[in-house]
């Protein structure tokens, strides 16, 4: 049973939240967790070294991207992906679902699978479930995911009931292709749009399949937070309890506080980097844009109680001027902080359940980490 | 005498060449050495651990761009660019004389200084020999450059002569303004083209003067390699033994190895890092044009033998791929190993000197060095 070799442990709950553990052949995961996201084999503007440096536990791949360049072939003559980009810890490739759904007219789904064209050269392509397990088999993740379906928002209940069939059919396609059991957990991704009904099938037919862990894609595509979380609190009654649950493509810190709250375990999101390289940086008091004015003669850290390298070594002034004359360290230095509060966020989330109060702790923190900083 | 304060010694010669160790408040400096280029308070694309890293002992700030952005007073108010930028140990500025002769049509010399509108949003400016004591004071650098006018190349002879005569009065008025004598060393900068008795003239009236180095600016400007050579051999026998010599503005690894021949201690060049930025790496097999496709499935580190972070970590495949993608961590990749080689290759001419064959180690490399690797 390939269901057992990631072994996930809860250690904790704190009502519906709850602190695991889950094993994988590159180290243990403590959870919930939030995984940076290193599309092309990197982590944007940052280093192998950083990542550990900011706690970081497992990093995320992007399998569409690293399929184009360098390949999932050169991946696999590197040795893998954990030894092409030197990182020793667990890495989670996504399916490419996302993605060349995200190809809008340059691609068409059949139901063997979605013919696209490179974003880069307009080569054209063909994703199947088999091929997406041939992909992610190559490039070696701990963690791998079903090929699937991502229906837009907003879409008939009609389409996405259809779109589901299809990701079922892709999910038992792909388990079945799925050649490297002991060293790769496949996790199965529930469908369903916003309508429960619809998640309650994906879920429980998955289920069937008996997946060693359990994705939710579909949301963070431009739904109503409610309906998100709506979705988030539903599901954590049919998921099975024992296996991890990830969220995928979230999001802002309080979504990751109200979801942990609904059960969720994983977590992925370019936003902590992608604003960071834009100047606003995520902190305790709220979010900081580093570029403001009143920034100039400010000498000091951008978090005072933060341990991070940025918060060490350097002011806001300082970053606010390699900002202002673009200068690549400020992108880094900005990362840097934004992901070890991120990382900081969830170790501090994982104590609040341990020590039972963490609805106290996502009410004190949920509504304030999402604004800007006074 | 303020001449004392940076005492510098010469621990070996090999014929010309000179292993040395300059004192500074920072910090000793083993000399030959090499300054990696911090423009804009920060080495592009590294940070200070980095530095520490790839063993640079001292790097350099340009006082132009540190002026106009984020302005010496800013600097002054953070303690200084040392603390503004988080490197404790020594730093070199520049005088801003050579980017300011750099803004051909923007700017006006006069005996008083040279009138200049900022290459950013084209305000007004004026620098005097007395106004970059100013700003260099408040930059608080150890060492610090008197205002010089640098000749473009070619010029007449009549005009380097000249020209001459006013960076001479402006060496002077700098010396006679320099308010921080026991922190910061200022060098003289001899002038005077490529003609050796303007050169002459030069280092004699800045030695009546006594500084406690000389910088010998005017050079790598577009004259022939042996024009140089000429030049700092001519130099070495009139410039006094016992003071730092420092070449601004070289260069190619050939170029060092033939200039501490020639007696030179101390070297600048943005070479290495802006190469490093477009993908071109130095190492002692020669320069490697990473993004070549020969690279492509080529797992081996950039050099065998190096023991940078990058060598140590990541591939020329890795490293192509992130070129090819335009990932921000290439760049730094290849600046962290082609400093880390100018390092290695000034501490490797140190000991040739220390050791005596200082000639057999220049042959051996001098030429290979500036080739593309084979």
């Amino acid at each position: 049973m390939e269901d057992n070799i990631f072994d996930f442990k809860i250690e904790g709950k704190s009502e519906n939240a709850r602190a695991g553990v889950l094993y994988t052949p590159h180290g243990d995961i403590k959870t919930p967790i939030f995984m940076p996201v290193g599309t092309r084999a990197t982590v944007k503007t940052l280093d192998p070294q950083d990542l550990i440096d900011v706690n970081a536990q497992i990093i995320l791949g992007n399998t569409y991207h690293l399929y184009l360049r360098p390949g999932h072939e050169l991946i696999k003559k590197a040795g893998g992906l954990h030894k092409f980009m030197g990182w020793n810890k667990p890495i989670l490739t996504d399916s490419g679902g996302f993605q060349v759904m995200s190809l809008a007219g340059l691609r068409k789904i059949t139901p063997e699978g979605v013919r696209f064209q490179s974003h880069i050269d307009g080569s054209y392509h063909m994703f199947t479930p088999e091929k997406v397990m041939e992909i992610q088999n190559a490039i070696g993740a701990d963690i791998i995911m079903s090929f699937d379906e991502c229906p837009p928002y907003p879409a008939t209940k009609k389409y996405v009931a259809d779109s589901l069939k299809t990701t079922l059919d892709w999910a038992a396609r792909g388990k079945a292709a799925h050649k490297n059991t002991k060293q790769q957990a496949l996790f199965g991704i529930v469908q369903g749009g916003i309508y429960e009904d619809l998640r309650e099938e994906s879920a429980k037919k998955l289920m069937e399949m008996d997946f060693p862990g359990y994705s939710i894609g579909g949301l963070a595509v431009g739904e109503e937070k409610e309906d998100m979380l709506k979705i988030t609190k539903f599901l954590n009654n049919i998921l099975p309890k024992e296996k991890p649950r990830y969220l995928m493509g979230v999001g802002t810190p309080g979504d990751l506080l109200k979801n942990i709250e609904n059960g969720i375990d994983m977590f992925d999101c370019v936003m902590p980097t992608r604003n960071a390289r834009k100047g606003t940086i995520f902190t305790w008091n709220g979010k900081m844009i580093i570029k403001s004015a009143r920034y100039t003669e400010d000498f000091l850290p951008i978090d005072e109680n933060c341990e991070c390298y940025t918060c060490r070594n350097f002011s806001r002034a300082y970053i606010r001027h390699l900002f202002n004359v673009n200068e690549l360290l400020g992108m880094r230095l900005a990362s840097i902080h934004s992901l070890h509060f991120y990382l900081d966020l969830v170790t501090k989330a994982r104590k609040a359940i341990l020590n039972g109060n963490y609805a106290a702790f996502k009410s004190e923190y949920a509504q304030k980490l999402d604004k800007k900083m006074e």
